[in-house]
């Protein structure tokens, strides 16, 4: 093969919606890239449709597209997370020299980012492991991107992702995240709040129309209502435009769409990260789970049949304020949410030794991904405020939209109990509140339990720092327990 | 050093609290027991006191103890789940021949038993991984026993363990569970379902406390009144006992204990493997993130100066009636527990291709661990009526329970929910039992809004199998997602 005159910017494999968006981004910012793609023809027919016209180059193998690229070189993969990821690199490596660098903007699982920037470090080949939300629209107009690995890949980095990445108020969602895997660990807690936002819109619209009866055209109107203040989100947005989508036949399309909600691991691995950190996260534990529970479709048709729901009175309360105080009930819970994502963050930082920048992270989902909203704005405010911020709760934006919301939130929750309607994720919001807020929990009863018959002995509130036992029944031994788990 | 004649019928290494009482167990069942431990001044100790006057012998080197074993030889280890395990695996490995059995008795994670039982195979060595529960008295008087593995050990381990182990109407709660890790599965969900059973209880004294304002006698009482019905089990009867515990000052022992409970991973476990298997196991989440929750408590005291609970009045109902619907809360959460984690193991041997008798799981739970109660003999009497149940909610005996209380269940809940009181257990098994029940959840929704923006495609209704996106903008393009996962 002759040797190729360096042309591109940066490279692209994986031409998936994801990836050929991304290229076209790229190419209206003036970056000339390269397109590779395992299956050749796709390269050949994205040149020739999507691409035509534009400045960007194909490649015809590994060797091709690392000839093509300027120095340093800049390899970017959107494939799918795991095996394959591991597979390219594998096949990029041979070609780069020190001080290349790959990305990879898939949504892999950071502990594999992690050990891939160790690993691709110790041959002098800078690995950046970065989050990249907003489906295809964000993908092709403006995404949020979360980029974090070795830390001397972000200067030759920089000037691409903030070129083409989602503005908010000319500010640029994306900057540095940080070191080994926090970039797609923060883009795992991204989606995993994705999943809880996504819950939530759920339970309010299951309320709206199984408490209130009301129409699609009503339940579209009132999000879109919604829209307007607080809760300017694009998933609200979404929400309110698919509820008011008809089928051919003039009925909701909404209705006729199968309840088994998929998943591909990203919620799934934060609620995991959660327990791991021990972080109650529960909000989007129950969201997770609720996913499940939709997706056991069948068993539930059969239970249905079987199982009874309680006597309960048709609603017959003021219908108007009702619907504000869904949107308390929604709004309340979506902080609980979120400050329990931070607390996430903010463990993970501990225990990894990362440096996060919890402004910065509610500025990069401000715009441009799926869980966009006013709303990061005024955590990004927040932590504007005090960067040392404990909590969001604590914040006084937040405390008082707590205080302003809990009576609504209070009364859609029990009204929701009592006529037999599901919010799990409501629920879990509000028990986490109520727990968060109270000095006194009664665990000290499961630590005295522990001790009861596992000798796990219990620390003294008025001797913090001392644990002892009790022998409770007067009978059993002294031995402190050292292998029994419990 | 001179041959030595094989006198002991089993070895047991680790002379923490569980091994001694086992060792002793065995002993008085007859069965010669060699005793090692990697610290020798424990032997020794052990030899001078609890095993003075038995016919236990004692082991000055792994060698040792292997040469006074009588063939084939049985090693049972109790030592710290992780690497202990491996490296005694290690040491005793060369002194054994084909044949022989090495089982281990701790917290092993079943992930690793299955890889040992694999590797030991390999080798001609039986390895067996089980759980045993009941914490020091249990382990002396007669534990529950979760024994699976390689199925060839099982004859010459059933003797030993189905003397030792606690019996239930007298039929042992100990029985080949199955094939490789599937002991400590089973016992790895045991431990997830105490915690939720320790987490309910505590949420039920929470409310007789906070709502009803009874005192500590009041409330032992209560617990033991419940004790003598369907809810008798082995943590109501000493949390009925703790209640009443009075310090020398007079005042509950209880309210002195730091509220902040420890853990030592098999609830976190249970919660993970509910996540990773996809079954909506809400309960034990729950229950594990409670325990999160308490442990923050300096954050929960900075907190609970600053976030407000609700205007609420006193309770002013019928505090009689209460306490029995506070019962009823109990026992229907508890059936939702159980049901959850049935569903879990059914996932866990539908995937790991493990054969599980179910009936036999609730009889080995029935007595001797921690959860035992006369609740595990209707578990047990539901299956032997249908071993192929579906859902234990499906069952007559659940099913009518569950309606039974339901009234109270959502009355209490309610309650809570109004006056902040957190019941996070109890809430996550209503809004599960009220999704269960829904042959229609909301998460038509969830999929619509993936459609939306990320075209992962949705099933339609009324043609299962069949999956459709929707170009909900008519702007977006019609690549469908391969790469975007959320």
């Amino acid at each position: 093969m002759a040797p190729q005159e360096p042309v591109a910017d940066i490279a692209l494999i994986g031409l998936a919606v994801m990836g050929q968006n991304i290229i076209l981004n790229m190419n209206d910012h003036g970056f000339v890239v390269c397109a590779y793609n395992r299956t050749q023809e796709k390269v050949k027919e994205f040149l020739e449709t999507g691409a035509k016209g534009t400045k960007v180059v194909g490649a015809t193998s590994v060797e091709d597209m690392v000839g093509k690229l300027k120095k340093p070189r800049r390899v970017m993969m959107l494939v799918k997370a795991g095996d394959p990821v591991d597979a390219f690199i594998k096949q990029v490596v041979p070609f780069l020299e020190k001080g290349d660098i790959i990305i990879d903007g898939g949504n892999s699982e950071y502990l594999d980012t992690i050990r891939r920037v160790k690993e691709l470090s110790e041959k002098g080949i800078l690995f950046v492991g970065s989050g990249v939300s907003g489906g295809e629209e964000g993908a092709r107009y403006g995404p949020s991107m979360m980029p974090g690995g070795n830390p001397e890949a972000w200067p030759h980095v920089k000037d691409i992702f903030q070129s083409i990445c989602a503005k908010s108020n000319g500010e640029p969602c994306c900057d540095w995240v940080g070191e080994g895997g926090s970039g797609h660990f923060v883009k795992m807690v991204h989606n995993g709040i994705e999943y809880g936002d996504m819950q939530l819109i759920c339970e309010a619209y299951n309320i709206m129309k199984d408490v209130l009866g009301m129409n699609h055209d009503e339940m579209s109107e009132v999000l879109n209502e919604w829209n307007k203040g607080e809760l300017d989100s694009f998933l609200v947005e979404i929400s309110a435009n698919i509820l008011a989508y008809k089928d051919k036949d003039g009925q909701p399309l909404v209705e006729k769409i199968r309840d088994s909600a998929g998943q591909k691991g990203t919620g799934k691995w934060t609620a995991i990260s959660a327990l791991q950190y021990g972080m109650p996260v529960t909000l989007i534990g129950e969201s997770v789970f609720a996913r499940c529970l939709s997706s056991i479709k069948d068993e539930r048709t059969l239970a249905s049949k079987s199982l009874e729901g309680p006597d309960a009175p048709k609603f017959d309360g003021d219908k108007k304020a009702f619907i504000d105080q869904i949107r308390q009930a929604l709004y309340a819970s979506k902080i609980i949410s979120y400050a329990q994502g931070f607390m996430l963050l903010r463990e993970a930082a501990k225990e990894e030794d990362w440096k996060l920048n919890y402004g910065g992270i509610a500025l990069m989902w401000r715009g441009g991904c799926i869980i966009r909203s006013v709303f990061l704005g005024n955590i990004k405010s927040a932590y504007d405020k005090n960067p040392q911020l404990e909590n969001l709760l604590l914040d006084d934006f937040f405390r008082d939209a707590i205080h302003n919301c809990q009576k609504g939130w209070r009364k859609v929750v029990s009204t929701a109990v009592e006529m037999g309607i599901p919010t799990p994720c409501f629920s879990t919001a509000l028990a986490y509140y109520d727990g968060y807020r109270s000095e006194r929990l009664p665990a000290n009863l499961i630590q005295a339990q522990r001790d009861y018959f596992g000798a796990h002995t219990y620390e003294l509130l008025a001797s913090p720092g001392k644990f002892v036992h009790t022998n409770w029944t007067g009978t059993g031994g002294n031995i402190s327990a050292s292998t029994y788990d419990a």
